[in-house]
């Protein structure tokens, strides 16, 4: 019964759609290293620099989304392969939401030091977007026996849960350490925020898995 | 490829859309007008009074989308259709749904003074809400040189981006000037859900906007 | 126009989604059986120990419904059963989440003592669930006079404003008496968590409801 197949998904007329997810995903990929950055400067005024700069990537990343949703709706293709393009490209872009999301949140509150748990968060997400970029440039060629392919969505199931081990040792630290409540509030608020961050990169994981089983 | 027209959307048989999603869309913009109300008053009988107020246009709203959602599983009509119409009556539920829960945090923290943002906010709230009612009116005669109806979408836009500043100067201003931690939550959280429903109204919006791109 | 009828849904060949829905409902069942003893207890071992179960329910959830997925991605049934078995099979899945996140927020927060609305909670959320295993029981033989099946949504959805009622109560409680802003955090959270938990399995009986109206 099944019959798409990676050709019916990515070739030819179809093909245009890698090149955009591709631009969404680079758009990703800048957000949580400029994130990353965010987390080891301590100055208002680069941060504030850096929270501009991301929320550049993110109207960027709105942008190349709408044109995905464009060319979609203009473009015939079985309801299963727009579906996958679909989910996919809206992972990325709430990914890239949740990336703009915490940095506002650090320039909002401005905290006092950041406990290291944060730091270790932002870099959980960007080794975490890296391995989205790897798959999302696998697609073009698309295999069975792809082990590159799986590889990725398994380390980013990995990074996940080196995640969710960080960030629940984060937060009893934070409610052990932390006197000031008003500091408390402010710092759970983020990292809270990072949480949802990987969590989302996961999402988009749990995405590429699905594409993987359908076509390869 | 693309063969919907406006026609296949909302006539000769799927008219009977149309008025249904007018009177959910009148029953955000009562919520709305109540919510503004709501941060108007001070006395705990009064808020109390409104509150119940808008908790009957949710459940008002949420037997108009249960009617939706049976019309159109007794309705012939195109997949995209149906999804659209779908999406459209969704969003503007989710948004009844965040007026009333943004409502019901004031019941249940009865915080002191409201600070000006949140005042600010449900006026913010109460114009989009009137945008979208005038762009759900606009689709029974929606034509691609429509201006109005374009203009209505990009005001939710700008509306939504007014409430974010708002959002954040008054989230600055509460961890500033807010010494009380327990009025400092209940403030805050406050804020946050007004800032949900603003991001609700926007994605209603958002919705009318793909209807415009697909169908004028 | 309308051609479902639960034959189509559920027999011959699309049987075999059942037996699957029932596991994963009983994954359910048990993560809240968990959940209220987890609150029974106040000892940090006993705690951490149910915590774990709670987990391996939820991971348990997580291969089952990716079974569901695969199966409905090698089966051909119309999009209108996919789309139904999908979304009982995410809704559960969703309550099986937070019910594990509730659970893992008990064991980071490590509050003092439970206030009583939190007990009370579990319990309608443990009853609530096994309304639900008796509607997804009842699907194998769904028929349009079948009261029972309607009396199992019903009673979700009381129980769901049941669980309003006791959050609010709650909350108010929690404002008025708890002079530890920390321990105020805490509660709160967990409360929230369990009002989350409440909310899901009220959209598994919506999921359950719309199945009913189309089918039987």
């Amino acid at each position: 019964m099944k019959v798409n197949t990676i050709l019916s998904i990515f070739t030819p007329k179809d093909v245009k759609f890698l090149p955009l997810l591709k631009e969404l995903t680079e758009v990703m990929v800048q957000a949580a290293s400029l994130l990353h950055d965010l987390f080891a400067f301590t100055e208002k005024e680069q941060r504030s620099e850096i929270c501009k700069l991301i929320k550049a990537e993110e109207v960027k990343g709105d942008r190349i989304s709408g044109r995905i949703l464009k060319e979609l709706n203009n473009t015939f293709i079985t309801p299963f392969d727009r579906e996958d393009i679909n989910a996919l490209a809206d992972k990325i872009e709430e990914a890239i939401d949740v990336i703009n999301r915490s940095a506002q949140k650090v320039l909002l509150y401005f905290p006092g030091d950041f406990p290291p748990a944060t730091v270790r968060m932002t870099e959980i997400i960007q080794k975490g977007t890296l391995e989205v970029q790897g798959a999302v440039d696998g697609l073009s060629h698309l295999q069975k026996s792809d082990a590159a392919f799986r590889k990725h969505y398994k380390e980013i199931k990995t990074l996940e849960e080196n995640a969710d081990g960080v960030y629940e040792k984060g937060i009893m630290d934070l409610f052990r350490e932390e006197k000031d409540s008003v500091e408390l509030i402010k710092l759970k608020d983020i990292l809270q925020e990072l949480e949802k961050t990987a969590n989302k990169i996961n999402s988009t994981g749990k995405v590429l898995k699905t594409i993987f089983v359908k076509y390869a």
